[in-house]
């Protein structure tokens, strides 16, 4: 492949998802927001409206819309940020070898051809969510992220109250339906953030925070060793058409500054970044770092739009010794340089040391803290040891202090833990670091599957999103073992999205069982497309049936390929179900007259849930 | 594909697996006890003795072992049983045309050429496990299981106990080494079962119970639409070789008999069937059936060696009703079956009304009841409903009965259930079945993922298996969609394989940690040939590395993808811990003076999962 080659409009992936179109939700405080949702059209012999859901994929799903990658995305926000009175257009820092990993001429990737100058803050003060939620002020982002949680779906307060109540969500503040008032409140409190630098007006905002849905990163990126920047371009959009709520790039080679460019350029998702990566790629040896060479790639970072940035600054001198009994020491990448910067200095974490200032250069941004956890277990046999609590201590001091510069912050967690040590994460996190939202990789449970590790820590994200987790950061099956390609995205974003969406039912979010039931009719009455499209991966849903079932005819069978044609479980429901409804009551009569147990008060008047 | 082709030796996978030999242990109490288990051999640079893992994949993975198909496995437990001197041969039962579905000679599967006459007890008293144990007799399969649930480890008593006292188990009774007394005690009290039809002695002892490691099975069988003989006997060679512990035939269509005879003949694990299925290829209409066609039936399956039924004796005529509201009805085939014919006859099942008799047939060849959850949920909705917890009521009745006739018996749950349903699944479980094993499908946490099916229900067989279910039924890829192929049954077997195995982490079962920990040292150490041996699937784990770095020298680099070369994170943590170890003294010393926190008492002293 040549590495160099720009993105291709072509290269990308376009198009309506199977049944489906883009429709859009408008504010009513602010007319100018219009929230983009999917809507899926069910078969006619359903007698059902269509179903609404959550739609990450931007444009690209939109056959409205113009894609041009060498143009970018519109710039929806632009407007809001601009009307805010509070932001300055400004030269920006210059472009500097060291961006792009002082590679030659031959091998720099082009620019993106139409870059903005950037934005910061013009008065001192942060631009951020937050800062606006503390002064009371609701802004198109919060509206546009109330209307999109809801899913277009009407308040019902008695069905809400229910799912909520026949629920557990583990002491979360599930809202019956969600007011811009509610998120502007979540804000203040620190308890949700929307990623959204005033630099990437592309994205569209939502809500990363506990009493919302549950969201995805996927992780793409370019290494030493291989990608290239229209994969990565490529890879961001699959990711965002199959439900990525965030991207992070985690380039690690050369020109990451001109691949984050066109990736940011064409996002319409957050995109976050672990910005020592690039700064690594700046001087031979992690020593060698310092906080102006860290400071500069951050600005640089924040000029160019990124949303979010995991900050090891939790990684403490005086906690590294805690890691040295460990089967695997410091696996995050991150964690590992700093640590061995502090230990070669001999001296307190520069990231720490300037905590102060990087928060005032975030808040000039809206760039959120995803404060990152250095010291998280590698393996089922660290897990929620010394050192990992350690962190998550100072994770909760650093997350006060960012509050109050005005900057949105979140805190990273593991990693790998076994079950029964999932839970006491959340719990600990939520009480050290002041319900700031929580963002984990998995965990993975079990440490005996390279190649399967999407479904290893898939079981342990299902369970700590359901206990309070309010992002998953995926993991490919490729995790350990090689950079994911294409179809490994895919895996990761379905699997990722089936453990978010497993924990919003879990939790009781209200609504979110409309598409489970919605499908499981489908199943039931034999509508294979319905049951197909309103699927997390309509494409493969269909694949599969006619890898068995291949004619057209097979798509409209009252029958199944389990079964066959001659007895279908389904089907003899069908005629036990109406048999049993004609014979009800004289059926209930007799069992009344035979002392049934059917009428025992436990079975019939009690959710069988509690 | 030609259906009716015998099973060729030639085309089933055999063959140690990479870095694996076959070793055995021998008994104690009964010298020809030989317990069969996977060593796997680490690289030299380990310094780490080999890894002992389970192995379900009877000879076909031993290359002293000559397979034949025609001829079948060794009967290894033949000598076991004639020994005890409580059973007879005899001529059997007639193969009738209907046991094949009355299909023409020029379809019809040849019959597997070296038939044994059927054994039966010749005294009128049972010849199961659970009877023996009763007596107080430890039989050979009692030891064979207890050696083999302790994978060779050395019993720690004080490491054992950490284990178990570490983790969560519900209230389960977890061993701190399984002796031959403890299988009888538990088979005894009923929480234990080792299914094994003394017509099918050529598969190794295994035991499903709580207190024992969580087992696997994988489904199997042709259909009226698709599959021939040679493909599933392939696929349960293979599904045994990636470690499905049972094997479950739900043929359905012609040549149900003959292929059968060819699975049970060559399956080193017990075979499960649901005879409905086959009594049912026997009428026209599932109001045809009567008890005697599904007496014959069970005989027909006893004679031929099946271990355990699943019998939907559950379905009572009383409680249909309370099916009729559900948005998926009654979605087991068996169990709409049964509640068609209760309703067409407007009488209570023949299964019901006839189970004493069928368990004294059980009893007489020693064949588990698995106990059918026909009310099932067949979607999230559905879950937890009066009419799923009614049938769990008559299974406990239906167990007592079973036992009190002298059958091993468990019992069979969901299904579909959200994540916040599942724990009072298995409770109810244990209060009304009085602790017998249980036996799930899944249960699928989330209905919208057809094609990933196998990762929604993977996240509700973990949890399920850590509150205390015994067997998880695997769920392909292809669930909902169409019948599995080679690949998804790998697919479906190894994620049933992770659950299980989070759950027995989670639970604390003694040297379950074992293989994670080599697995997680040789992640750490680059040794990544061991990385791949030691996992689920090595073949995967190598192909997916191979995908990003294909050379052999890559295979002992000392770094991985996803860093490259320059930096990574376990490189740079092996001098972080030289560094960290030298200057250990002297930093703690600095650090107490400096009245650090990292001596309280909370982060050091205590385990931290508590």
């Amino acid at each position: 492949m040549n590495i160099i080659r720009k993105p291709d409009t072509a290269d990308v992936t376009t198009g309506a998802l199977p049944a489906s179109r883009k429709i859009y939700v408008s504010g009513e405080q602010h007319a100018d927001v219009r929230v983009p949702m999917r809507e899926i059209s069910l078969h006619e012999t359903s007698g059902e409206p269509p179903q609404v859901v959550y739609d990450t994929s931007g444009a690209y799903t939109d056959p409205d819309a113009t894609i041009d990658l060498e143009k970018g995305l519109a710039p929806l926000r632009r407007e809001w940020i601009m009307a805010r009175g509070d932001v300055e257009e400004y030269e920006g820092r210059a472009v500097k070898p060291e961006d792009n990993g002082n590679i030659g001429d031959d091998k720099l990737v082009d620019e993106f051809p139409n870059k903005r100058a950037p934005l910061r803050a013009n008065n001192g003060q942060p631009v951020s969510q937050y800062h606006y939620a503390k002064q009371g002020i609701i802004t198109p982002e919060m509206e546009f992220v109330a209307i999109r949680e809801n899913m277009a779906r009407e308040h019902n307060p008695e069905a809400a109250a229910k799912a909520i109540a026949d629920a557990e969500n583990f002491g979360a503040d599930i809202p019956e339906y969600v007011t811009p008032e509610f998120v502007r409140d979540e804000l203040a409190k620190g308890r949700v953030i929307i990623p959204s630098n005033i630099n990437h007006p592309e994205a569209e905002p939502m809500a990363i925070g506990r009493n919302f849905l549950v969201k995805i990163n996927a992780n793409i990126g370019n290494s030493a060793v291989t990608s290239s920047v229209a994969e990565e371009v490529d890879k961001m959009v699959w990711a965002t058409r199959w439900g990525a709520d965030t991207v992070m790039d985690l380039s690690t080679g050369r020109n990451i500054h001109n691949i984050r460019e066109w990736i940011l350029r064409n996002s319409p998702v957050p995109i976050g970044t672990v910005p020592i990566y690039q700064a690594l790629e700046k001087v031979e040896r992690a020593e060698d770092l310092t906080w102006e060479i860290y400071r500069d790639t951050i600005i640089e970072q924040c000029e160019q739009g990124v949303d979010y940035m995991t900050i090891h600054a939790g990684v403490r001198l005086r906690h590294i010794h805690l890691t040295a009994d460990r089967v695997t020491g410091i696996v995050s990448r991150g964690g590992s340089v700093m640590a061995q910067w502090c230990l070669a200095h001999h001296k307190e974490s520069f990231l720490y040391e300037n905590w102060e200032e990087l928060c005032e250069i975030m808040a000039s941004y809206d760039v959120a803290h995803s404060i990152g956890d250095g010291f998280r277990p590698g393996c089922g046999a660290d897990a929620n040891d010394a050192a990992q609590f350690a962190e998550l201590e100072t994770s909760g001091e650093l997350a006060q202090v960012a509050w109050e510069k005005g900057c949105q912050v979140m805190v990273e967690g593991p990693g790998h833990v076994p079950m029964h040590k999932i839970k006491v994460n959340m719990e600990k996190q939520l009480e050290t670091c002041g319900e700031a939202p929580f963002y984990t990789l998995g965990p993975l449970v079990t440490d005996i599957a390279p190649g399967y590790d999407h479904i290893t820590s898939g079981i342990g994200a299902a369970m700590i999103g359901w206990y309070g987790c309010a992002m998953l950061c995926y993991v490919t099956p490729k995790e350990h073992l090689g950079l994911p390609d294409r179809e490994d995205v895919r895996e990761g974003v379905i699997t990722y999205k089936i453990a978010a969406h497993a924990a919003d039912l879990a939790k009781g979010h209200p609504g979110a069982a409309a598409r489970d039931d919605a499908l499981s009719r489908a199943r039931f009455e034999f509508r294979w497309e319905d049951q197909f499209n309103l699927g997390l991966d309509p494409d493969r849903a269909r694949d599969f049936h006619d890898q068995t079932m291949p004619k057209d005819a097979h798509k409209t069978a009252h029958f199944c390929s389990m079964c066959g044609p001659k007895f279908c479980a389904m089907e003899i429901t069908n005629m036990v179900r109406d048999y049993a409804k004609d014979g009800m009551d004289e059926m209930s009569e007799k069992f009344k007259e035979e002392g049934s147990e059917l009428y025992k008060e436990d079975y019939l008047d009690k959710p069988a849930a509690e």
